[in-house]
């Protein structure tokens, strides 16, 4: 794991981390064992996702951790994840930050279809999910990211 | 149009949105008429992107502009867009910041997911494609975002 | 108006100003002839805010304004606010710095009351509504401000 | 606790939280037994806040921790909060960061309303309090957020 | 007048400074003759201040701008003034620096005094006056900045 | 003392502190024992003034610090304070923040006045004194904070 | 090594630099061995590339590391470099200044001229490679850095 | 040309972008008739390169320009361009980013292949010439970018 | 000019430089004939210093400008030079971007001398004087700046 | 030494000040010893500059460090300072500051006048010297600061 990171994820994570490496194990087959989306399980590992006590049963046992500490780490009364602060912005990595550039360049030409088509409000990042693909194209290998995300009007009071 | 925007397009910008406004099209129809995905066609609008001439001759039958002032304005010779810089970052609008926020929170695990299934490689944000589509699910209205772009690996040398 | 501010806001909004000052009309008296909150009829003023037809309607009466040009300028089809953007942050302004000093200090504990009473999610900016009272304590006036919106707990999935 | 939390709160902090998380107590059982609000009281544990020392005493029982260590650490002639800091800004975390969108969009309608209301002056943050209700409406739970300060008119000289 | 300062200020400012350099006139005198500091006056000027009606028609006589004039731009329902934005952070002017410096260098020790004189609170920068005094020292000229503000407590709740 | 000063300040201050806390005295007290004002006093505390080894005789005695330790470590031909550097800008803790206020709300009006009182010139922020008193006006405490630093008018050459 | 670097380094990262320095080997030596580019080497060093299992052996025989401590270092399914973030930007260092300035002043001929030559695309940097040659002229040393990457057109969708 | 632009560049500058659009000529064959790089033809088109008196003759036959109104801008006593400025960093525009990319993640790779090569200097960006070629290579288009400029060793005194 | 100096300097200096391009003058002409050092006229025609009556006579017969409109425009009541602001810092401009490199690289070792050489205080950048001089050493031109200012101790109080 | 500093230092720094402090030597007199300006050896201690082994063997000696260690940690064939950050920009040390500061206000300045006495190009900062004097001047001390490097034209290609 990249040093910079370390400094900003606490040892439970950095347990989950090191686990998952021994184990060697993808986030797509812990994702199958306990029943997510891959994205999701990534999201829990890096403390961008809160788990509930049924996949931290299943998360001890496939990651032999003992399912008492994670239940106690991810206490549900006490932790609530603080999202976002990873990393800078801009990002350095360059596979971040070409999602970073969609942003900057298809930004307006996105709002403008957004509201084309729903009306005045948002896409919600918190009702919300995102999943990875690999699609085939002419013999190319293509990325395929899917964000969708309730849609929320902004209310007139 | 929004007047900090304005002072970041180009007259002829200026001059597609005013059209577009007068005929009551929306970027869909426009881009059915030009065979276009609508978010590449609001791309081209907000100087994002460059059309050929064959979208250039459409567009100017569709919005009533004379073909001529068109191809000359992008002109294939000298129009290249100087793409991003629309708005700072981060972006202060709701939508667009909410766009935002799934990198800060959802980057690494995005990165973590790219990384597993593809190799040590970006998704492409230039060999790349975006879509909006409205999707209902338990009577809910959902916006989809695709992102595809094609996986480069990176080079050893 | 402040010359920084007018280089922000469309000739539309200029003029939406200009009327208010002449008709001597407080935001407070205008919300009542519309049925809206103050607040949320400043925000149409500033820019913030997508006002319905039948506000239109009201408003260009109420202000003297040939009501086509306004329906006309918030388009239904094109006009969709570009929210932000009116200022820098940090606020400059002692009264809005107030407002950020207080998420400065109390964000944190804003969060974490939220978190206990309602689980691992937000309080919606969107489907929101904000109101100003004046109260009086102990012979003094003091300012109370109510920001309401919908609780919003984040996907799993 | 979040790790870049960590390096910001002084050990004493860190050792409230800790016995508040064995004790499984709420911020509003604790402020109920400190007959203090909940919100004032997350501040204390955030360091935003200074306690009385009959705060200490109550503080002390409930949370097991012996009374002199906490009268010494919030020793009355120098313990003085450094208040703020906790987070850069604009905050990644997204409920933290809706409280800061909601000044960039309604900071001027709100200083419009609050200068009609109330004429040349500001909201105090110092005179100043906040609660946080949950409020059912139309089947939905929603954040209700009230802030109350003292209205300080500027002083002509 | 600098010109960054110019597009800062509003059309009304711009005139009060031309009427007060034809009339040669310092700060000095025009607050004489309202009663009032010279820095609140030039604070005025600068749009950093809000005159009353009896200011207003004191500085019209003075300056010989037309009363009706200055009272509707300074009009009491609707101008109040957006304060700070005329430079950027840190400043670049040497003056003003050694001020911004003072902060950087005294700011901890200022505070350290301010709460060890009056406990857990602020001095005013509302409630607040300013004044400048030309003091001889030694065969020096010494510049004396008194700043003086209601000490406000944190309240507790 | 804030954890994120601590890092900030070296082993001798923190030292310094302590003893101070220990022997629970104030700035005032110390200062009058040292013949010094409170707020240069403050400053050598925080490492932003450079003490003199009379100073360091009395404060060893006043602290019960070995006097050895306090000459060697502000050692006269090497310790020479990195001055600043304490604390973000713009400050986040709003004491410190309202100074910072005065300059960005007050600056231009001061420049103007010093200019007129002094020509073309700054006031020293080396050849500088800085007090605090309180001072009672109207039943209210308010906070009269002195800064007075020598005219330095522009060298011509 | 610069510390600063060495906290953003892996413990990995900084155990290949003392092992290189103690075999006394430069990174062009090391790139004969492994048959790779200088250039490309020292991105491994700095964890800004991702060797292949062939690299690693051949590495670790070279300078004498376990080859299991690397290859398990640089597992193949976790270890994907989190690239950039090493300095801050624009660089303080001159040499790498000196590349930014590039960039700074022949950014957009540099664009032009791609631009002209390939039409409306980019060069990518990650089907990329970089390399440095020492040339003579005129009895100069001169530096020659080489960058090459495929070129990539926009996508039209 | 894009709008944001125009406002840096002075009428001299887009007059001569608008010729060499008028001529349909590109940099290549414009750097040909002058006996100059494109790169560096360009750079004194986006004014960040100064061009001789012989360099204007031919550019005036060329472009159709009065040789006078070119040689007195360019006025050999007084025009020394203002290099850099065109653009924000890190620049939004994808081609120019990829440059910026290859300086954050090749930044300390490349010094330390320079150092190993020539000591402790730098490369020149004044003494210094860069060159686009386009390269075939298993049937792809590549960009080749030479940067070749003098070392310089940093002095000793 | 530079066009984004333009929008920072006032008509007046405009019309200065074009008074001294259209004579034919350099700066040290100009000081010749003022009895000022070069760099002082350079810094008066960029609104960084302040001229006095009898400069602007002279200055007004060698650029034939009315004298009346200089002697107005520096009007000796209100014109005090607001400095700095003209460019961004970090200078984007190689020539001065050196000398930025020059404080970020030799800045310390520079306060060291200082220091030793002094005692605890600084060089003033008020009474000051700069120069800059041709010389030549082993075939090479040198350029030699000298900065000159009054060393000023930190006041003890 | 400032805490701030030491976390971006070397041990091998650290040991020489503190050396230095031992042996109550200063820069002045360590560089007759080695025959070099106080200023570079300076910049050594703080890593600014590269020694050469005879200037180590003296070091060695002078303050009592076995020279081996020194050899060993400047290495000529990886010790390569990486320049700069030692500290933020803008500098809040006031002596740092005015350099700074000089650079702001006469940048422009400088920069016509090194253009009209040299032509299109730069002082190096590489191939550069700098030195600080002691003057006296109508009794009073003045800080001379020589900074002298070649002059570079801007190669034409």
């Amino acid at each position: 794991m990249n040093p910079s990171l370390k400094g900003k994820l606490s040892p439970l994570s950095i347990k989950l981390f090191e686990a998952k490496k021994e184990k060697k194990l993808t986030f797509a087959e812990i994702g199958e064992k306990l029943g997510k989306d891959e994205v999701w399980v990534a999201a829990v590992f890096y403390e961008q996702a809160k788990p509930e006590e049924s996949d931290l049963v299943k998360l001890g046992v496939l990651l032999d951790i003992q399912e008492n500490y994670l239940i106690n780490s991810f206490d549900v009364h006490t932790y609530f994840p603080n999202r976002g602060g990873l990393f800078d912005l801009p990002p350095a990595d360059p596979l971040i930050y070409r999602l970073y550039e969609i942003i900057q360049v298809y930004g307006y030409p996105l709002k403008a279809i957004i509201n084309e088509k729903f009306g005045d409000g948002i896409m919600s990042a918190i009702d919300f999910t995102a999943n990875v693909e690999k699609v085939e194209k002419d013999d190319q290998e293509r990325v395929k990211i899917t964000l969708e995300g309730k849609y929320l009007p902004f209310k007139k009071w």
